[in-house]
C-alpha cells in the first residue's frame, strides 16, 4: 500500500530515531530542564539567528495553538484568524474551550490578508461600541497553510506591520514550517524570527514521533509560561524525549533536508498527475498537493493507495489530497504512476 | 431630548414600579423560593400554555445567553446562529468565556434558515473528520432578530424540525419578545412553547429595572440548574425583585400591551420617515426601524434626539437606528414629525 | 413572622426605594455611562477620600467576586482565602469555573492571618517545585467575615504589607461591609481604601434591590475591565439603577445609618439572648449573631421567627444564626423577648 | 553519578525501545485508529480481565488527570481528593483551569479515608445550603499515593462502595500503578478493573517515553470523549507512538516486571537505609523510598547521587525521597551503599 494520507504514518525519521536510541540510557532530570533540551534550543536559536530567542518544547500542534493563544492573549481578546485555519476547523474548539473566540476572516487559499486584517482592526476601533465585542488580540497564520500555500515575503512584512501598529503578536502555526521554508523563493526561517513573535517549528510532521518547538523572540510575551504549559497539560515530564529529537532535526541541516526531500517528491507527484492531465486545483508549492480527479481514478488508485477526498465525494469527479513527507520515495512515485 | 437609541433609557413602567413599591416591605426568604417568584412562574406558564415548563429568573440577556447555552451544550459543541447573533457580535465574548464557539451561519435580515441549518448538521455528520470540529450542539436564534426582523410560524416549526431531527436544542434570545409577539401575524407565545426547547423572555428592555425570565419545555434539559446559575453569577439574593417585576408584566396583559405600544409608535415612525422619502433599509416590523438619511437630515436631529449610527457614518448619508418602546409617546413622534 | 435569617428579606431601604421612583422617567444612556452613576461614583470616591480610584458597578455578589478575581489573577494563578471564605464554601465554585483555585488557609474566627499567609508565600517561592503549583496570585478577605468577625486596623496593615512585599493584591468582600464598618472600633472607609487595592462595597445586603461597588485605588490592575465585565454577564444594561440606588446609599451618611441600625439591634438581640443565658459561640460584633440555643427553645421560636440553623441540628441544642438589618425593628425584639 | 530522584530519568526500557524501533517504518493512519494501539487495547483489557472496558492512551499524567476529570464532571462539580493528591498540589491548578474545584480531604499518608469521604458526601447532601456549594462529583484517588502507599483491597472495596451509594464515579491516577501492583500483597489489576470506574495506567514512569493508558470499565461515562480529547491537546498525532510502547508493555508481562523490579531495588535500598539506622518517616512499600537524614550525611552523598529534599531542608537533618524504577540496578545499591 502506497501513503499518501498524512505526513506522520510512519514513526521518527531514521536519524532522530538514532539519536532517541543512542541516548536512551542516559539518565537526566526531568520536564525539560536536561542537557539535550538546551543543546537543541541553542541550535534551533541558531538556525532562526535569534540568540535571545526563548525556546519551549509542546507536544503537538492542537496542544501548541491551545496554550499559545491562551497565553498571549488577554481574558477576553480573540485571535484573528483565515476562516481555513486549524485552530477555527479542526482543533474541537481547543481555543474556545480555553476561552477564546476566533475572529474568522476570508481566506485566500488559506491565506489571511495583511489588508483586510487591517480593515478588520481599524474598524473594530471605530465602532463605538466595540466595548462590547471581542477586540482582536494576536493574528494567526499558518506557514505554509492549511491549503499548503505560502506567504511571500512582502505578505509576511505587511502583516508584521499590521500587528506592530496595533501591538498584537503575529503568530505561526508551522506544523509543516520545513515543508514551507524548503518550498518557500525568499523566506527563511531568520524572515520569520524577525517578523514573527511567536511560531513553532513543527516536528511532528517532519519526522519527530511527536513534539514541536516554540521560538517566542519577544519573550516578555511569556512571563511565565511554565505553569500555564503545565496547567493545560502540555508539558512532558521526559522533556528529553523532545530535547533529543530536536537535536536531531538541526543537526546536519536534518530540518530542511526533510522539507527538500517532501518537497521534491511533491513537484514529481503533481507533474506526474500534470502529465495525466489531472490539475490541481490550489496551487500548493509545498508537500500537499490538491487534484480534481474523475472518480473512476480515484477508485482504481484506493486499493492501492491511501489518500484523503477534500471535501464530500462528487457526482463524476472528486477533490483530492495527496501528501509527501519525509518517508515518501522515489519508488513511491514510480508505483504511483505505474497505477495511473 | 427625544430618546430613541434603545429600548431600555427609562427605569421601569409605572405598572412594574407600582408592584416593587407596593411590595417593597414584605419579608420573604431570598433567592428566587419566595412567593413572588412563584406566582411570577405560574403567570408565565399560563400565558405559554405550557403548565409543565420550568421557569428560571436571571438578570441580563448577556448573562442569560451564555449561561443557558454553557448549560444546554456538552462541553466541546457549539451553538449555530446567525452571523449577525447578538452571542456573535455584541457580548464581548461571553460564549466562548464558557467554553463553547458560536457557528455562524450566514444571516437573512438577522434569520437564520432552516434549510441551511440542516445543510450544516448534515454536512458536520457527513465529514469523516468531525470529530476534530465543533459539533453542532444546539441552535440560537432571536426573537426579533437584532435587526427587528420576524420569523414566520413557518420558519419556526421548520426550526423546530431541522433540531428535532438532530436532537439539539432550539434556543431563543427574547430579548426584546414582547416587541415581536405584538408584531407577529402568526407567532404567539404558546407557539413558541410548543415550538422551542428553551427560550428567555425579556424584560429589561420591556419595561423591568432589569431580568428576563428563562422558560424551558424540557425541564429534563436543564437538570441541577440553580448551582451552575449561581456560578455563572446569575443569581439575585433578592430574587423577589425580579418576581415582583415579572409578576406585574403578566398581569392584566402588561408585556404585550407594552410590545403592542412599542410596535404602534415604530409604525408611526416610520410612516413618518416614509412620508419624508425616507426607505427603511430593513424591512422590520417591530421596534426597531433602521433608516439611511442623509447626513444634513442626522445633523439636524442630533440637538434634539438620541438614535444610533448603524455602521460607519457615510459621506453623504448614513444608516441609523430608531428604537420605541413602552416609554416613546405619540407627542415623541409629534415632536420627531416637527423636526423632520 | 419575625425575620432574622438574613439581611436581604425586604425590597430597598425607603430612602433608596424612593429615590428609585423619583428618578424614574428620567431618560439616560444605558451600561453605566448615566449621570446617576457619574454622581454615585464620586459620592463613594469622596466617602472613600480616594479622588483617583476607580468605581464599578455589578449586580451581585458572587459576580462580583468571581468577576474580579478573574480580573485580577494572571491565568493560573490562585487567591488566598480563609478556609471558611464564602469564596471557598457558598459561591458554586464560581471561581474555579473562571479557571482559578481558591488556596484555603486556615480560618481564624473567619478571618486570614497575615502571619500565615506570609508564611505560605513564603513557603510557595523556597519550595523548587513551585512552577508546578498554583501561585498565590492575590488575598481574599471579607469585612466584616463570613461570621460576623473583624479585621482590626493593625491587621489590615499586616495584610496589607505582605501583599505589597509580594507584589500582590489585596480584596475585601464587603457585601455587609457597612455593618462591619459601624461596628469597627478603628477601621473607617479612608482606611480601607488606603490599605486595599481593590474591594466592593455591598449594597444588596445594606438596603438595595441589588448592586455591589466596586473600589480598586489602583485602576492600572483593571485595564480594559468593561469586556470582562461584560463577557462575565455582569453588566446591567440599565445601570442607572444601581447609580440611583448607590447614589443614594451614599447621600446623607444613608450606608452608615444603615450600618448602625443594624449593628445596634444587634447587640440589643445578643443582649437578650445572653440575658437568658444563652451564650454567643462566636464573638461577631455586627449584625450576625451566633447562639447555641436549646431545641426545645429553637422549636418554640421557629413557628414565630425565622433564623438559620448553622450546621446539622444537634441531640439537644443546636447552633443558630440570627441576622438583624435596616429591616429590623426594636419592634422586632421586644417581640422576640416576648417568644424567649 | 547515582540518579535516584524519580523515575523518569532515561528514555525508555530497552523492550519498549526494541518495539519502537522494529515497528518504525510500518506506515499507518493516525490519532489512535492504527493496529498497534488495537492490539494494545486488547492486551489490556486481558490483563485487566474487562473485555468490555474502552481503553484511551493519552500523552502525559496531569494531562490524563485534567481532561478526564472534566469528562468525568457535571459542569460545576467538584472532585474529591486527599489533601496531598497530586492534582490538588502538583498541577499548577489544571483541574481548576478546567472549571472544577478540588475538594481536599484529609491524607492518611497520602490516602484518602472511605469513612471520611462518606461523611462528607452525606454532610454535604444534608447541608440545606448544597446548591450553593461544589458538589461532590467523583472521587480521585492514586495507587500507589503520592507517598508510595497502597490502599489495601478493603480500603478499595469500601471506596467502591461509598462512590457506589452516591452515584459517582470512582477514578485511580495510577502514574506508579505497576510499582503498586509489584509491591500489593492484595490488590490486583482486575480489582482494580473491577471495582474503579475509571483509572490509568501509567507509562512515562514505567518505561515508556510518554504514555498513559486510560482504561473505563464504565463506557456510558466517556460519551464523545475523542473530541474533548482533541480539545485539551491531549491527542497524539502519531497514536501509533503509544500503541507501540503499551504494546511492549504488556507483552510478556515487561509491566509487571518492571514493577516487581523498581519495588526488589526500593526494599534493598531500605533495607541498606535501616541498617546504617536510619528510619523511613513514611512506611512505603512501593519504589519511593521516604527517609530522615543528617544533613552531614546528605551532603556527603550530594555530589555522587540525586535524590529530592522532602519539604525544606532543616538545621541538623532532613526529610528526602529515593526513587527506583526499571533503570536502577543492583549496583546503583551497591554504589550507594559503598557511599554511605
Amino acid at each position: 500500500m502506497l501513503h499518501f494520507d498524512c505526513d506522520y504514518m510512519a514513526g521518527a525519521h531514521p536519524e532522530v530515531l538514532a539519536a532517541l536510541v543512542e541516548n536512551n540510557a542516559v539518565q537526566t532530570v526531568g520536564y525539560g530542564n536536561d542537557p539535550f533540551c538546551a543543546r537543541a534550543k541553542d541550535l534551533i536559536r541558531q538556525a532562526c539567528a535569534a540568540p535571545a530567542a526563548a525556546v519551549h518544547f509542546l507536544v503537538g500542534g492542537t496542544q501548541t495553538n491551545c496554550t499559545l493563544i491562551d497565553a498571549l492573549l488577554r481574558r477576553t481578546d480573540g485571535v484573528l484568524a483565515a476562516e481555513t485555519a486549524h485552530i477555527n476547523v479542526h482543533e474541537s474548539g481547543a481555543v474556545e474551550l480555553g476561552g477564546h473566540k476566533v475572529l474568522a476572516l476570508p481566506s485566500h487559499d488559506g491565506k489571511l490578508c495583511a489588508d483586510e486584517a487591517e480593515a478588520y482592526l481599524r474598524d473594530f476601533y471605530a465602532d463605538d461600541t466595540h466595548d462590547h465585542m471581542v477586540a482582536p488580540g494576536m493574528v494567526y497564520i499558518s506557514f505554509p497553510t492549511e491549503l499548503g500555500t505560502l506567504y511571500t515575503l512582502p505578505e509576511l512584512e505587511a502583516l508584521h506591520r499590521v500587528c506592530r501598529s496595533y501591538g498584537i503578536p503575529l503568530y505561526i502555526d508551522g506544523a509543516r514550517l520545513g515543508y514551507g521554508l524548503a518550498a518557500s523563493p525568499d523566506v527563511t526561517l531568520p524572515d520569520i524570527a524577525r517578523l514573527v513573535d511567536v511560531f513553532y517549528i513543527g516536528g511532528t510532521k517532519m519526522g519527530a514521533l511527536c513534539g514541536e518547538a516554540v521560538v517566542c523572540t519577544r519573550p516578555e510575551l511569556l512571563p511565565r509560561f511554565f505553569p500555564l504549559q503545565k496547567a493545560h497539560g502540555a508539558v512532558l515530564a521526559k522533556g528529553r524525549v523532545l530535547g533529543i529529537q530536536f537535536g536531531a532535526l538541526f543537526t546536519d541541516d536534518l530540518y530542511l533536508r526533510i522539507g527538500r526531500h517532501g518537497v521534491a517528491l511533491a513537484r514529481r507527484l503533481r507533474a506526474l498527475f500534470e502529465s495525466r492531465g489531472y490539475r490541481p486545483f490550489i496551487d500548493s508549492p509545498t508537500n500537499q498537493q490538491f487534484f480534481t480527479l474523475p472518480n473512476a481514478v480515484i477508485d482504481r488508485l484506493l486499493p492501492h493507495a491511501t489518500f484523503e477526498y477534500w471535501g464530500p465525494r462528487g457526482e463524476a469527479e472528486s477533490k483530492v489530497r495527496f501528501v509527501t513527507s519525509w518517508e515518501t520515495t522515489d519508488a513511491d512515485i514510480d508505483a504511483l504512476e505505474a497505477l495511473l
